[in-house]
């Protein structure tokens, strides 16, 4: 595989850790009942693949969500020298019993860990564990760690309705702080769709951020993060609507005592300690997310290979920041301290 | 009534768009079968009295609530020459029967009548209607402005779970638009609330905001305010979460032609034409609005009289705002544009 090339703004150093992966195929579900959601893949046009959920196309997928090449290939004029490579959401499959999604997401775990290992070092391994039992959660966390040599896991913002920092979720997150696992949570099946007036798109641009929002919100509210200060936990698109909320929650913790009770440390300084990426569209939202939330807590994140991407990644970043050294800690070492790369 | 004081700011000309009522009594329902949720007022300790609802206290409040006198020697050092002032959100009542609660809202309407009477033109009337019955509603509009004067009407940010945007509401905004009425919308019954781990003042924090700021882009989606160049149409809580999901949006519109079709406008522009109040407890926050929404479209919002009110909005934005000019339109002109006074 090609080495990473040198990018206009002096690098080809950029570090992603928000890209997705579908494989080119789904195993059969391995049970008497098979669960109505279990996914499946099948032929469409030329390099393309439908995936189907529920007897429903529910995206169709060129062979940039599989094959590692052709992701490289596109990796160089973003400027990327590493993608850190999750399963597509909708497929983390949280909605099926537990021993069913344990079999999905362990396939999809070794794909992702065969992806990686034909990269060249470009692919990382970032992992998904059955949240919805969470002895099994365990077990697979143990095996993408210690077997696949993944870095990270991809969660959802909720698991069946309930945000992240859910008390139920904690021995989870603890077991990733010791393993020193880093956690990204990606906006899934989001709070908010109810609101919304206009065509289906809506829901990815509208609610995806809500829920991401609340979810961050959630480890705050919860002191997740308090406890477990090892922890290393990422937020998708920019932390969504966090950056709208802390200012009132803050307010509230100051008038209200039972906020204070529940969150011993500020929520404003306990958001500098959560990464966030950096997909969001607009250089003066980026500004205020690095003022908001810290220069060391940001870090490119892309959403590959979906329509609803950004390719150019470190140009956003650039277009926001005049600083260098801030530049470089958002295109390249937040990401690499996140990921614990060298 | 005591003169708007002079202001350290330079004014004491202060125009506070979002302060809620409370009255002294609430009527008995007149009809054969009391709705559950009809709302009354109980004797509390001192100078208060508790807001019952279904059998429980919702709230106590001072008098602050009620008296016009106790209302006008606050906002001198708040730095307030008038306030517009609105029915607590919780008594819009949108969940009864249409016409019990076209009853309660005539009455609310009335009270908030004599005290914009009492108050030496220190305070305006912002009314309700039953917008859950557009016949109800359409009816109270035109008592609220023809025969009460009031220059506003306030809405929930939802409907029974509808955002302001859904289509059957459009009726109502455009004869609001003919009569020169404003429209503030409050947060009521938000999405969200599934997401919250913690204390149930989380509600108001992370929630109220969540929902005005999908109400907020309900509107834009549904070109509700492209269709309506003549509507003035504000949001509480600077928006809630608008300003985080607007960039998103933006970049949605560009990449998937539904959303193009949706909006012939772009959302960001279109958020220009939404005005906002300035209850957001953070000056950078502040600011990053001003440059969002356009220094023409912010105003003093106070949440007055609840516990998590700003007690100083006149200073709030002193301290976001250098530019002298931009300050006077926050302070007073864009609310003065707004509601229609000289």
């Amino acid at each position: 595989m090609s080495a990473a090339p040198r990018h206009k703004d002096g690098c080809g150093c950029g570090i992603d850790v928000h890209a997705h992966v579908i494989p080119h195929d789904l195993p059969r579900h391995l049970g008497n009942v098979v669960p109505a959601s279990w996914p499946s893949m099948a032929p469409a046009h030329a390099c393309h693949r439908h995936v189907i959920i529920a007897g429903k196309v529910y995206r169709t997928v060129s062979e940039r969500a599989w094959s590692p090449t052709r992701r490289i290939e596109d990796m160089d004029p973003m400027g990327l020298a590493v993608q850190a490579i999750s399963p597509m959401p909708e497929l983390l499959s949280y909605w099926m019993d537990g021993a069913a999604a344990a079999q999905l997401l362990r396939y999809m775990n070794e794909q992702i860990a065969e992806m990686a290992a034909l990269s060249g070092g470009r692919l990382v391994g970032m992992g998904a564990v059955p949240l919805q039992d969470l002895d099994l959660a365990l077990a697979e966390l143990d095996h993408a760690v210690d077997k696949l040599g993944f870095k990270a896991i991809e969660v959802g913002s909720n698991i069946n309705e309930k945000p992240v920092g859910a008390p139920e979720f904690a021995p989870f997150f603890a077991a990733c702080a010791e393993k020193g696992a880093a956690v990204f949570v990606h906006a899934l099946k989001p709070a908010g769709a109810e609101r919304l007036v206009g065509p289906e798109k809506l829901l990815p641009a509208l609610a995806y951020p809500t829920d991401v929002g609340l979810a961050a919100a959630s480890v705050l509210t919860s002191n997740l993060i308090g406890r477990l200060p090892a922890l290393k936990m990422a937020f998708s698109h920019g932390g969504g609507t966090l950056a709208s909320l802390l200012p009132r929650l803050e307010q509230a913790r100051r008038v209200f005592p039972d906020l204070r009770d529940a969150m011993p440390e500020s929520p404003s300084e306990q958001a500098r300690r959560l990464f966030y990426d950096t997909l969001v569209f607009d250089a003066p939202t980026l500004r205020h997310l690095v003022d908001r939330f810290g220069a060391s807590q940001l870090m490119i994140g892309t959403d590959y290979p979906f329509a609803f991407h950004d390719a150019r990644p470190v140009d956003s970043i650039a277009a926001a920041i005049a600083d260098a050294d801030v530049r470089a800690q958002l295109v390249t070492h937040n990401a690499a301290r996140f990921l614990g790369l060298d």
